[in-house]
């Protein structure tokens, strides 16, 4: 079991694994690899205090190399769900289990748009993971509403258990769908809901009757990976420790607000990290 | 009238200065001269991401280097108040005057040592300022209670004001003080009230009677420059804008309480320069 574990890659998840590690706790960063996060793409960066003009690209290696050269460990991986066992927290890195005493959620601007319903019906039908939650749905009707083709899998996942699965891609060019699934295109309007549970999806003027629906998203909105997270407008709640609602749950940069800011990032990892490190060593 | 005034010379004000002026306002920084920070006696530091393994006077001079490159004034001073003026700030730094929007206050660790007494009475006697407030004691008792030699100009300003003056240093070696002050040492234990206001002071077991109560201290507590400042514990407190209590005045790094930590205060200082050039730019 690791100490601390960190989701995201950007510079607040290297600040905080930096840090984590100069206070002598162990500490896995779970991120997409370094070239996607925002400030990579950046032309030039001049308001982080000490490193002058450099292109975003320069920062973020220099960021990765001073957190590797402090043994900060980094798995190149999507966690789809963090589950709270009580003592520790499961994470789940593509169906690989790992255990974590604390977590400290960098996952970046929350992006993800949620439709009418979405929300709601979380955890009562609504799913971000095909393969946490697909035998749940055996035998079931289901829909997967995709902004990538990663959404092809879980609906290749859930053709096998469910009785009917359609597909609604959000991008162009589906390719290796089971034949059983049906695809439709168009405005995914609302889920729709009966008896508290879902019952069915709004396609334009259409309704398809459906049991789960499952989203593939670019970016998973942080309080579908830890249920119950606090989240007000599109921002993680958190203190001036960098505390969430939930115990043993830190947030920095980014996903907890404004400004989008690499100084603002790399100031909230260092805290998240020194408050996860003290809970963690009590 | 510039658009920030920042108050401190550490690394929570050059990230505040260089953030103004990366949007486009007018900022200058008053405070002390840059080797006297905290960083800059530091031995090593190597938890600020993307500068490892630096001496804290290297990372200090690549701070002000960075700030300066972008166009932030400096003004080597100590700044003893700041008088809301209604529209805007007046900044006393060392009886020169200067006009500000906003204040950002980076005044460091509270170190600042108050006794029984002595925060009640702030304004009731009380005062840390004998250029500004001396002339009210005009014909009357004070005594000086000095940390340091700057005490001494102090209590010579108000000797040719005062009845009487007496003189209490907390350091070795007092130098230049004029004839008619009274030298006293030992250990000051309060700050004695009478009807509201300031009676006397306590030191060890003798009382020495005065309508004023001068402290010229090491630092200045952040509550006595800017009147009615909310502080818990020794920390100005803050949102996570950076805003304090007061309009306008937003705090950022040490002053603003625990993880005394680079990273925080640079953080700290970009969203503290954001948060005030928005609202002056209103």
């Amino acid at each position: 079991m690791i100490d601390v574990a960190i989701i995201g890659g950007g510079p607040a998840a290297l600040s905080a694994g930096l840090n984590c590690r100069q206070r002598n706790a162990s500490v896995c960063i779970f991120g997409r690899s370094i070239d996607s996060s925002l400030l990579y793409a950046a032309e030039e960066v001049d308001n982080y205090l000490g490193m002058p003009n450099m292109t975003g690209e320069d920062m973020t290696n220099a960021f990765f190399k001073h957190a590797m050269k402090n043994g900060v460990e980094f798995k190149e991986c999507r966690v789809s769900q963090i589950i709270p066992m009580g003592e520790y927290f499961l994470i789940n890195a593509e169906n690989e289990f790992h255990e974590a005493k604390a977590i400290i959620l960098c996952t970046g601007i929350n992006k993800s748009h949620t439709i009418t319903g979405e929300r709601d019906l979380l955890g009562k039908g609504v799913s971000y993971c095909a393969t946490c939650d697909g035998m749940l749905y055996r035998g079931k009707k289901v829909v997967v509403v995709a902004e990538n083709p990663e959404g092809e899998e879980e609906a290749n996942f859930l053709a096998d258990v469910c009785e009917s699965v359609t597909y609604i891609p959000k991008y162009k060019e589906v390719s290796h769908l089971k034949e059983n699934i049906i695809v439709k295109t168009g405005k995914v309007k609302a889920v729709l809901e009966a008896d508290g549970k879902v019952s069915g999806i709004q396609l334009d003027e259409e309704v398809i009757p459906c049991d789960g629906a499952f989203f593939a998203k670019n970016s998973t909105p942080p309080d579908s990976l830890v249920v119950g997270l606090s989240i007000e407008g599109n921002a993680i709640v958190v203190n001036r420790k960098m505390e969430t609602n939930i115990p043993m749950v830190y947030a920095a940069g980014d996903c907890t607000g404004v400004p989008y800011q690499i100084a603002k990032a790399v100031g909230e990892g260092l805290i998240a990290a020194l408050s996860a490190v003290a809970e963690v060593k009590k």
